[in-house]
């Protein structure tokens, strides 16, 4: 998906965050700012989204050296999220569709999302996982998911943020030999609030597939970014979950295998997926480029 | 008030909707947005926001010359609120306290802002109406403005948007010898939605008070942008009645008799005035620093 221009308000948005995250001097917030403001002036619109988040964070880098401002922030949710884990089991255990409950939990966790919302560093998470239970998937391909997951040996879970790693571990664990079958991306270094390995370990990840990470900086999967040996990973996977806005901004005209789990959370998203702000989706990529 | 970190997305806000009034022209809609970007960047922080504002709009009529986005929107809504005035005066008839009512009204009609709200294009005149005689004003000087109404001879109305400035005449029509006492201001040019001459006449407020323009093209009272005629006038005014955000912003320091009629409709403002989002509020700058 390519930038739109409804997405600039929003880049200037999270480089005033990134800014008020990183630094309490006004004076290095000030050229924070005006240097993302800059860059987005140039950036180039043929790009995806993430591209302007990575922009931004690199700037921050480049003035304050290697700092992750939101690592605070990842740790509290990881905890957040860890110590709804049992909570989580058990809704499974005795749910009807164990794999559909599994989907939904997944994409609840979508909604701890610190790129998207203006101010919000607050997420209750008992009550998304409330809403992702009982609301319907606006776009429902939850059946030919359960077929490919079926059919196709190798899996590669391409996760989004801290804190929601643990809601997709719930997934991924449903998943039938998913010590064998599941390689699990997090992201190469810190960027917004995405899960790095760090996340995935505290979330209990690393004890249980194989966690690599993509070795980019941007919130999104940037391939031309990402290291050779996550591409060769990519390449062998045959069956792709995708989770959230950055990486289907990224992935949404690949040619591959990709099942896209997120909550539409900004009106360009939602535009280009054809639903409305607040919707829940699991879009098969290919049944999506079947029907066009 | 000065400029916010909090304005700048604001400010990305108006640029692309800048953009998007003016032209259907993907490659103008791109240069009109990069060099807003890029003279956002360079803004000096110790302005007050309505000159982004400005700013924008000058690129905008540099690119495209002198052209007027929100004229037919602007007339719209002058004939929507038009269309009101009968029930207003029958409002205010029937009302306990004709100013407290017309004060209200006049407030009401600072919702017709589309410099604030990202993507409205639609105000609900009657809903606002209803709010606006309903809710309590947070900040409440009326009984000051009724004593500075009495004490004062020399009115200067300072107006803020096309079709609130209806609203405002049932406010003036409510002061005593409003003929000889009132002059009512509006912006030197177009700029979004700010009233301006033309707006005046459509109104009708040409026909019962003396109306001027300041000479400016900003989206507020920035007196160093204003004509010298203006100035004049501001110095031998003895009481003030500014409308709206962008005139809060570029008054607010002034040591003058100045009444703010406003809802405020950003964070930053509300945090300004010490209040929340949706307030509304009549404040007396005198009073205001009396206490302080």
């Amino acid at each position: 998906m390519k930038i739109y221009t409804g997405c600039i308000p929003c880049f200037a948005r999270q480089a005033v965050e990134a800014a008020e995250m990183s630094t309490d001097d006004p004076a290095l917030r000030q050229t924070i700012i005006r240097k993302a403001l800059h860059s987005m002036a140039e950036l180039p619109y043929d790009r995806t989204p993430p591209h302007a988040g990575m922009i931004i964070h690199r700037i921050v880098k480049n003035l304050l050296g290697d700092i992750d401002p939101y690592r605070d922030l990842k740790y509290t949710y990881n905890l957040k999220a860890l110590n709804l884990y049992p909570e989580m089991k058990d809704i499974i255990a005795r749910s009807r569709n164990r794999l559909e409950t599994a989907v939904r939990l997944a994409i609840a966790g979508n909604n701890i999302d610190f790129g998207v919302r203006m101010g919000c560093d607050h997420v209750d998470l008992h009550g998304v996982i409330e809403e992702a239970l009982q609301k319907p998937l606006v776009i429902d391909h939850t059946e030919r998911f359960a077929e490919s997951l079926e059919q196709n040996q190798n899996i590669l879970y391409v996760a989004d943020n801290a804190g929601e790693v643990v809601f997709d571990r719930v997934l991924v664990e449903e998943i039938p030999d998913f010590e064998e079958r599941v390689v699990f991306v997090v992201k190469g270094e810190p960027v917004l609030n995405d899960a790095t390995m760090q996340d995935a370990e505290e979330a209990g990840l690393t004890g249980i597939v194989r966690v690599i990470d993509n070795g980019s900086d941007a919130p999104g999967t940037i391939i031309e970014t990402c290291s050779e040996s996550f591409v060769r990973e990519l390449n062998r996977a045959d069956l792709i979950i995708s989770k959230g806005q950055g990486n289907y901004e990224t992935l949404s005209e690949e040619p591959r295998n990709v099942f896209f789990l997120l909550k539409a959370k900004c009106p360009v998203i939602a535009r280009d997926l054809g639903v409305q702000v607040g919707d829940l989706v699991l879009e098969s990529l290919a049944l999506k480029q079947e029907s066009l």
